[in-house]
């Protein structure tokens, strides 16, 4: 096992990140066909005993609840003596308390570990920067909305949060790192996967059109995050340093930097059988399109929005001021957003734009 | 996968269940070269590729560190290119937010997850009365310090707060619940491990001398805890309700009993290899005697005692009281066992009593 550590970064606890995120739920359901599909492809002989597949990046397991329902269940189907084991990793400071629970059944979510006898879930604390499980024990992987998140702050963005808006120097050192970080995650699970494996990834993207998660043709939710902190810089009640630093360290690839390791020969044994870009509309938008409940719009939307962003944020903050003025400052600004979306709610909203792959290990 | 709940009793948390249970550790320690001799009697040949062991009811996973250690590093020498598993496993409602970090060696302790390439830990939130992997999984399963807690409280112990100190007919009801769990818990480990594993199980007991833990002699521990709420009843602190509730949901078997199964041919398939009873002594009583830190020794006896069964006592006082109330109760009752310490330290202590025992599957 390498000993790289994984990052501090973390997901809204207590389960409260799949409440929060209705919409990462919609994306995995979106690939659902896909995985069954790359399931299909596994050709599961009817004889077999064992069935192993992983979640990476999982969060509080919420979201692929039913996704991994489905994989059992298929697997069931193909090979009605199977005994199945789905392994949730994700990085050791994960909420893994409400990651068991959920998984168990005992959170607020049905779990298909209760329905499926011969079905058992592990969690691993094991990042996707790093293998999780012995070579060749993977039937399938799984990984939805979390690859995005690099393995480290290759520099700070100085006048944005993210890199859909970083300059072209500080774009180039943050495409190099991503482009190391994507080839790292693909030679662990090409260690993992059985021959003949397959996995199937759901990750942010940047599209053909140049659209990205909160930029599809409305108001640009990166630049509004982007605009509340300079406002609260020129209001005094953040400083430039501390402006800097609220770098989100994520990287969303175009459909041709997911391909180039394959299209450079980096990974032989492995191939990408396909790859797709599609949008996922946001659910709290499309709710206020259908209901037009303001309020709930925009608490709904903000919710969404800082489940994982604002430890990110609460950590560039300096670590002079007091935690309950951080906290302070933190809930000012997400009400800043609140109240922009109060007062004109027209484009906002988080649409997910996401590449939707197939990797296949050679058998 | 039965579909049975585990109970909601937990340890200290944040790791603070190692830290507070140093003789736990001992105990695993002394349990080590019983261990290494029955993955030596695995006959593992120098080509195998993977090794899988269990750590069961191993709450923080702190105290068998280098228990662990020692296995994979016999298994490294039998087998060079070998790649090992190590699944911590528990009831849902443990801390694995502290089990994940002390795994991974992020927690206080230095962990064999940094030490050894090829060796990854996995967690399973199923308790040892579940089915947690899947069938001829384990090469090695391991217990120590869990298996005395029933799978329900079978039975309220009216004058006492556990099986040592209960009435004839309370002990009747408590030993068939613990014959009848004990039997289950072997039937899953006898369904987990592969054709000729072995387990090595360290289960509190009541040994040829009658002795059990916290009662080697000295001053009983467990009358003491009777006998401080017996006080706190008389003194109108708790009512009698209460004190009946405040029943450990535990049980200390004999040699006789843990052997019963296989003496009765209720576990085809699967042999008592060895069994012996041993006493660890009280790591707190043993620096006493060395320093005469008075202080030192009551406070962390206390602490150690606590660990345990505070969320028990805990749980029975009334839900009409306030939390801070029960709070208060609680730190009061284990000050009036930290003062009886001060005002008289001897005989006081917690010598650990275990029964030691190699269990092994056909090949």
């Amino acid at each position: 096992m390498a000993k790289q550590q994984a990052d501090n970064i973390t997901m809204a606890s207590g389960g409260t990140y799949s409440l929060a995120t209705r919409g990462a739920k919609d994306v995995i359901d979106r690939a659902t066909p896909r995985v069954l599909k790359a399931i299909e492809g596994l050709g599961i002989p009817a004889d077999r005993a064992r069935f192993t597949m992983a979640d990476m990046g999982c969060a509080d397991g919420g979201t692929s609840l039913e996704m991994v329902s489905a994989v059992i269940e298929a697997v069931q189907r193909a090979a009605p003596g199977v005994q199945s084991t789905v392994v949730y990793a994700d990085q050791p400071h994960n909420d893994f308390n409400a990651l068991v629970q959920i998984a168990h059944g005992l959170g607020p979510f049905e779990s298909w570990s209760r329905r499926f006898d011969n079905a058992w879930p592990l969690v691993s604390g094991s990042s996707f920067y790093l293998q999780a499980v012995p070579d060749t024990s993977l039937d399938f992987a799984f990984s939805a909305t979390a690859m995005h998140w690099l393995s480290e702050k290759p520099c700070e963005i100085e006048s944005h949060v993210h890199m859909v808006g970083a300059s072209a120097e500080e774009h180039a050192v943050f495409s190099a790192r991503a482009e190391a970080d994507w080839l790292t995650i693909l030679q662990h699970r090409l260690r993992e996967l059985k021959p003949g494996g397959r996995a199937v990834f759901v990750n942010f993207c940047r599209d053909a059109a140049g659209h990205y998660l909160g930029n599809t043709g409305g108001v640009n939710m990166f630049d509004t995050l982007r605009d509340i902190w300079h406002e609260f810089v020129a209001d005094g009640v953040i400083n430039s340093e501390e402006l800097a630093r609220m770098t989100l360290p994520q990287y969303y690839r175009t459909v041709e930097e997911f391909a180039q390791p394959f299209d450079a020969g980096l990974l032989p044994g492995m191939r990408l059988e396909s790859i797709e870009t599609a949008q996922v509309v946001c659910p709290y938008a499309a709710q206020f399109q259908a209901d037009a409940d303001l309020e709930t719009f925009a608490s709904g939307l903000i919710g969404t929005i800082r489940s994982w962003n604002q430890s990110v944020f609460l950590g560039a903050l300096d670590g002079s001021r007091s935690l309950d003025e951080r906290h302070a400052i933190i809930e000012d600004y997400y009400e800043a957003y609140r109240v922009r979306v109060l007062d004109d709610p027209t484009g906002h909203g988080m649409d997910y734009v996401h590449a939707y792959m197939t990797v296949v290990k050679d058998s």
